[in-house]
């Protein structure tokens, strides 16, 4: 029997080239996204698509309103999603898109979906840019959360836990960029925006728009993004 | 300004005794539901009865279909939940009405809300006879995701980070029952079975209400509960 892989998947480059390791590695692969009041739903149109092109053995969007909490430019209608010049630095201090334990809450429930299917992995393609910030994409934050996963459930507990493994930690943006091209990733599929409009073109502005043009000026790559 | 207690809130025994802990305490309880494809939603009515009748802050009820991954009796309408003799002593084996990571899930979407109201404290009502083999009503689990908590989000990172307490977990059913009426609780109000009926009447036969009679026996209580 094929190995199952669960992965976290938003329809951005970084999950979508999770999901292009995974297959490399021979994984039946189980995309799992969200639907969590983020005011770029374009980014899960995109989602859907590459879940279909990619032949996933089945793609499950979990509506959660997280917006209802509050506290994020990414699901709060009262607070901006902020814009970064080009020529200035991305803030060092945790920027006002993180969104109050996403992160723990999306490893949560595909822990729970991990159990019903048996899963050998988890997927997830947080990393030290995507980062900038965010305390739930740390490695001490990613190794307790293993060890709190380890005691939460029955497959756990019997020692056939599932491993949550996050393969762009350690990697650049480039550097993820250039894996992504050497598995045949294609980028134009992927939306990477906090403010992409319906059709899935990017502001060209916000923090996740500057790290990726960078990125694809840095891997000397053609950047596939259609901005508005 | 007074303390903020987030109350993971279910409607039933514990979790009431739980919220009357927090109001004793002069917390301001804000209280936190979930409707997650359980089939027994009499629970729900309770809660939003109770949560009212206790003039919490807030009383929210969060809607996840966790039903949608199957896997335990409690969501999936292909599994009955058991029914267990009166005669016949519980299992010791981690029970078929387990739901795959739900306190974990639980425990999450409350960091969330914990870190937008920077809430105090989140009080879950797991206890060692509830436990009855759930991986996620164990200490070690508990303190574990203590542990993930603190790192998982900037309030964490800050050292002001919210604790989870479980003030019931060392208590037998008994303790709990003795404890609630001390503090006022009307137990008439609040549903324990796992197939109760509309109106929140009781089986009687689940191990829910096994446990539950019990308990208000050895408390030599009259147990207010109304069974079909």
């Amino acid at each position: 029997m094929a190995k199952k892989a669960i992965i976290l998947f938003s329809g951005g480059l970084d999950s979508t080239t999770c999901l292009a390791i995974a297959k490399s590695q021979k994984y039946d692969c189980y995309a799992l996204s969200f639907s969590y009041g983020q005011k770029h739903s374009s980014e899960l149109d995109a989602a859907k698509r590459i879940a279909k092109s990619s032949n996933v053995k089945a793609h499950k969007i979990i509506d959660l309103d997280l917006a209802s909490f509050g506290g994020s430019a990414l699901t709060d209608d009262s607070i901006d999603v902020p814009i970064v010049s080009e020529n200035s630095t991305l803030e060092t201090n945790i920027p006002i898109t993180y969104v109050p334990a996403r992160n723990t809450i999306f490893f949560s429930i595909a822990l729970a979906w991990a159990e019903v299917l048996e899963a050998d992995v988890i997927i997830a393609g947080v990393n030290a840019v995507d980062y900038s910030g965010y305390p739930d994409c740390r490695p001490e934050y990613i190794k307790a959360f293993q060890a709190m996963a380890d005691l939460a459930t029955k497959a756990g507990i019997e020692g056939k836990g599932v491993k949550l493994e996050t393969p762009l930690i350690d990697l650049s943006k480039v550097e993820i960029i250039r894996k992504g091209y050497s598995l045949g990733v294609n980028y134009a599929e992927t939306v990477s925006c906090y403010k992409a409009d319906e059709k899935g073109a990017a502001c060209g502005e916000c923090d996740s728009c500057i790290i990726r043009k960078d990125a694809f000026e840095k891997a000397i790559k053609k950047d596939p993004t259609i901005y508005v």
